[in-house]
């Protein structure tokens, strides 16, 4: 587990603006679990953090001075960029945004968490009006989009999350036909049984572990696994041992599936498009939770290994 | 592990031909690791066999008797059928067969053994010229199927097995482009990495365990692992422990799908003529191992658990 010494905030000299370029200050940073992933030296889809450089990630910004025609001061910017409250920066590495929506929204719901809930489920877990999809880490950013997706096709949706607070928001504000508290079960494979009466047909994977275990011994013929994170298991320094689960894959003819969002680039404006339109239809409920200031940074991204939020998790500088 | 004192041989009356009904007396009868499956409790995709009630499965025979018209004495049939010397069947339970090619083959390269290859080479796997194909249990019934069809789909093919005279077949007679014994490898991830120093694109796995988990760290972004069988987990009583492959799977954005080839059965004709063709044309090499004797079915049975058949494993009756 990350601790906040193994953080440092430095104060550096205002950048030089070059002709081209555009001066940023960070209006919202995004804290995900898949960063810590890079805190390690292992081969992945996308290389590690440098230590002693900032950490970069999604960053909603606002142009406060300008060197490049296409961009005027005021304007709202998002790009995958260094944790800095001013910098300066290539308008190549940034897109403009358009402000009728809330500036934070562009960091989750219609940014690469609403897209990872919207790619994965469609593309990978395929739903069928009246199947049975089982959503783990139900309560975070990716999860309440993926429960709410998954009832607008036609399915059942059971919930699995960690606290009751969590529990009343999924069945009160997102309607999903059940939840499963799992620090509150003795038994998780028999509590997904009684649950899914009907076994399992997807099983959209946020947390990896023993409570994917239990779904796993629940799982239909042809179910599909959508592999998405494995926050569970992103502080063990070793590969983490467990059931094998390819014999059940094979006795039910299951698929197992991971992905990154990014595999999805060339869909993703027609993913932003349906999403902000689920979103002005008022089909799709949308929660945040938005801890300020820039120094709180390391501390709120610890948190999301705490499963403390509801929702997407932002830092507001 | 069976014993041979788990199987009982017991001689019963000769049955009386119904109208309608044929008379067969079993030619060859098939043997094969998913068996082993049927020999437990655990909920799958073909019921348990029934203690004291024959074992059914693949069977080729003659007809000796007929009270159908559309059947003569002489014609032999290919049926999903119980291990018996001489039975008789309703016509509806078995297919009539063409004499023109050996009896034995439809047992194998042209029955489940070569669709199974044939399906979850192309359909799970999709082998793209220039890729790396990695085949587990390569020098069994349905491993040598898939190297040569990896092989024709212009693939690197790298087969594991497990005996130099494996190593030899693989090599030798099906052209694969390496092999790797792995009785004789001490580190079967460095091996891996050794012999597919592009990384690993598919992987066929008919074994699962440990070299599997080889395999799986060798994996590259995109890759498909095509799970056939797990013959290395058969005879556990619980469901076995190693690295979970998650983690992996997530990374590299790659597909694990378990598939059985009845999935598939809407276009076994496909396959069959597509198999028989490739052999008459001379691509596709097949040997088998034919056990004579209707009481050796128990110990040649057992034999496929212990990895010394190369090819498909028959017993002649």
């Amino acid at each position: 587990m990350p601790l906040v010494t193994d953080f440092e905030i430095s104060e550096i000299d205002l950048p030089e603006l070059n002709e081209g370029e555009i001066l940023l200050k960070s209006l919202f940073i995004s804290v995900d679990p898949y960063m810590r992933g890079r805190m390690t030296n292992a081969k992945s889809y996308i290389p590690p953090f440098a230590i002693g450089k900032p950490i970069d990630g999604g960053v909603v910004a606002e142009v406060i001075e300008s060197r490049n025609p296409d961009f005027a001061a005021g304007d709202a910017v998002l790009g995958h960029l260094p944790w800095k409250e001013i910098q300066a920066v290539n308008t190549g590495n940034v897109t403009k945004l358009d402000k009728k929506v809330p500036l934070s929204y562009y960091l989750g719901i219609l940014g690469l968490t609403g897209l990872t809930a919207y790619f994965g489920l469609l593309e990978i877990g395929k739903p069928i009006a009246g199947e049975t999809v089982v959503v783990s880490g139900a309560a975070g950013a990716v999860g309440t989009v993926v429960c709410q997706i998954a009832k607008m096709k036609g399915c059942r949706v059971v919930a699995i999350a960690g606290s009751d607070e969590k529990k009343a928001y999924l069945k009160d504000a997102l309607k999903v036909d059940a939840v499963l508290n799992y620090n509150k079960e003795k038994n998780c494979k028999a509590a997904i049984a009684r649950t899914c009466p009907e076994g399992v047909d997807i099983y959209f994977d946020n947390v990896g572990g023993e409570i994917s275990d239990a779904v796993l011994y629940n799982i239909n013929k042809n179910a599909r696994i959508v592999l998405c994170g494995q926050i569970s298991l992103l502080n063990h320094m070793e590969i983490p041992v467990g059931p094998r689960p390819q014999q059940i894959l094979v006795k039910r003819s299951a698929l197992m599936q991971g992905f990154i969002v990014t595999d999805y680039t060339t869909r993703f404006n027609e993913g932003i498009q349906q999403l902000a339109q689920w979103l002005g239809e008022g089909k799709l409920a949308y929660r945040e939770t938005i801890v300020k200031g820039f120094e709180n940074l390391p501390e709120t991204f610890i948190g999301l290994f705490k499963g403390k939020n509801i929702g997407k998790l932002l830092v507001e500088i």
